[in-house]
């Protein structure tokens, strides 16, 4: 501190008042707000001003979290009412982004990754496959009957991770707010995403929060990337279906499009429908520890059952024969449905996996799908054929049989 | 396809032909464009009419790539003019997503991870240690001097990864379109992303595309995760710096910042700005290799120099003396940031890192960064030093010392 001989602070002006968008540059003078003062007088007065180094130096330390939270909450301009909102400089880089991510996302996801306030997360790994995927989550409206765009991110991304068999073990997120959201909302939502993390048993280590203006987004938009590892003996692939192996799928399905749906539409029915959003990690391990040459697996969000046979059928040059009176589907989805006039084959799920293998072993997949709680309502539903056309044909209830075609129109927009 | 007695095709209703959002349930009729044909009429009318298995089962083949981007151009529903821009079809999971993912994202990215189109994917990795880094990219304008949305996203969490030391790999991409976005302005974008990705040695394995109604977007956002590999010698983290240790940046900074306002603001200079969008992973593996016991890398992008400096100190408890005479900045951004009223060490950069090594090693360290293309204007720029307050102080070109504080306002929004 001796060198020191003539400091002046730098207080950049608040854009909001300044109507400018960057820090103005101290050597410009004449702009009231950008004091020079002394060394001295900047570490005394900055308890009760715009900036407390202190706190924010410390907030590695976790009992200071709370305090960088306060500071938050008073507000960086002393305006007050500042904390209610995401702002445009909770995405700027500055003190009010940092607060955000110590008092917000370093509490909720709490892990040594994150916590090394690195833009990378850094973590050991055997020998092995890897395998890496990414979801963007839109969902409408944010908050709906069995989970919320938090908890959502979680599953959606654990999920496609362990479709391939993998085990998944880190996440990262990366959040889109809109000027005017709710930082109460936001708390909601992170501390759903940490509690899906928890429950799934991995770690977000790593994230990035932007901020854009009222009007140019729709409230918080959340992107989760995982990767995982692949068990040495497992090679699970949407190409593998072979003609004769067994569909199976693991419950009911219909039940998160139709929840989100009747929600959004004001609907009710007899039966609170609500969105099977789960994790699959722990059956997919139970299945695969149990029949390890499992050839396809698949959740079936957007586009539903229909459109992930569709998917397998293309990658695997084959066609499906799949029996309706087998497939799950709640009464109340059905209602729903023809309430509707929807098909419940192209209706999205949260918490559903589409699994093919060899025929022998569909019985062995059966018991030990049925004996986990997330596969207790889990059915064979049809069978892999050889098919030029790589159509899915439905054996209807009624003896018939049509083919269920791609999604050629809109499914329901921003269901996940 | 002996089985078939009786084939319905189910040709779901266009919702903007019908106001509806799904499919609707074949069981119900008296919906004219719910046709049922025999499987035949279904095979031959394809061609024309709303589908064609065939060609999107046969997209594998490279070849047929063209065919089924040009399937798109007609229109799925042969209304014309619907490819031009983006529509909720488009993330709906359906028959215009797969063939938007065919013939624009796996063409572009062009790697067998992505072309086996499982919903993640799956590569070998060596024991050791990995890295993950995730950006979401929301920049206005999305094309700007020295580069667009799509070059950015991939420079931008290249580097992030990059700045452990560790030589990025794979990449995955989440596009958040809006309704309407142009479809060739799409395309730009990937192809520029494609050829960043290619100059940075990295494959963009897996994505995701969702699309959001007009008005809850701003046209397209970005985000990309990585995943790399860390030297097993090298051990870089921002709580690493120790007073004594020097402080190197490879070369001018305030660039991007400079370039992406004065276009958003229809500034001209005299010299023509560029931003410095640039991916830095070659930089840093001939520092690493030149220097491995580099202590901390980062890019200061959004808060500029002042806040990575900030960062560092908070994060290794130590303060910072920076030589304001030593610091590269072009005479162009400096004349902008008078002119502007901003201050060029809060100012984003995109092709910029923050190096911090022992000081013994500063001069060898130096000349690695010089000799490389994107490193030929570094330079040292201070010292780390002891300092409980974890102030950064800069010495000013008229002898005089300040403390250059967090940003406490906003930067300039969506920079990045």
């Amino acid at each position: 501190m001796k060198e020191i001989e003539n400091v002046e602070t730098q207080s950049p002006r608040h854009p909001r008042e300044s109507g400018e968008s960057l820090p103005r540059h101290p050597r410009e003078s004449g702009d009231p707000e950008n004091k020079s003062t002394t060394l001295d007088s900047r570490l005394r007065g900055n308890d009760e001003s715009s900036g407390n180094d202190e706190s924010s130096g410390n907030d590695e330390s976790s009992g200071n979290d709370e305090s960088s939270g306060n500071d938050e909450s008073s507000g960086d301009d002393g305006r007050g009412g500042h904390d209610q909102q995401i702002n445009l400089t909770h995405g700027g880089g500055g003190r009010a982004m940092a607060r955000l991510i110590d008092s917000l996302f370093l509490k909720a996801f709490d892990n040594e990754w994150l916590s090394q306030k690195n833009d990378q997360a850094c973590f050991s790994v055997e020998k092995g496959r890897m395998v890496m995927s990414t979801d963007g989550h839109v969902i409408s409206p944010l908050f709906f009957p069995g989970g919320d765009i938090g908890s959502l991110s979680v599953h959606g991304t654990v999920n496609d991770v362990a479709m391939s068999g993998a085990k998944p073990l880190y996440l990262s997120a990366s959040f889109i707010l809109e000027e005017g959201f709710s930082i109460k909302d936001l708390e909601k939502i992170v501390k759903s995403m940490a509690n899906a993390a928890k429950q799934a048993g991995v770690a977000i280590v790593t994230g990035d929060t932007k901020v854009v203006e009222k009007g140019k987004g729709d409230g918080i938009f959340i992107t989760t990337t995982g990767v995982g590892v692949v068990p040495e003996n497992v090679f699970i692939s949407g190409d593998l279906a072979k003609p004769g192996d067994a569909v199976l799928v693991n419950g009911f399905i219909g039940d998160h499009g139709i929840a989100v749906m009747s929600h959004r539409e004001g609907l009710t029915f007899h039966t609170a429908l609500q969105s099977d959003s789960a994790s699959l990690n722990g059956l997919v391990q139970t299945m695969v520890n149990a029949v390890p040459s499992i050839h396809c697996l698949r959740d079936p969000t957007r586009g539903g059952l229909a459109t992930t046979l569709n998917e397998f059928a293309s990658q695997s040059h084959v066609g499906f024969v799949i029996d309706e009176k087998k497939i799950p589907i709640r009464e109340a989805v059905l209602s729903a449905c023809e309430l509707l006039g929807l098909d419940p084959l192209y209706v999205a799920n949260e918490g559903k996996l589409i699994a093919i293998c060899p025929e022998k072993e569909a019985q062995k997949l059966l018991s030990a799908m049925q004996a986990h709680e997330l596969g207790k309502d889990a059915a064979i539903i049809g069978t892999v054929i050889e098919d030029p056309n790589r159509f899915v044909q439905l054996k209807t209830k009624f003896g018939g049989s049509r083919v269920v075609d791609w999604l050629t129109g809109e499914q329901l927009p921003r269901i996940c």
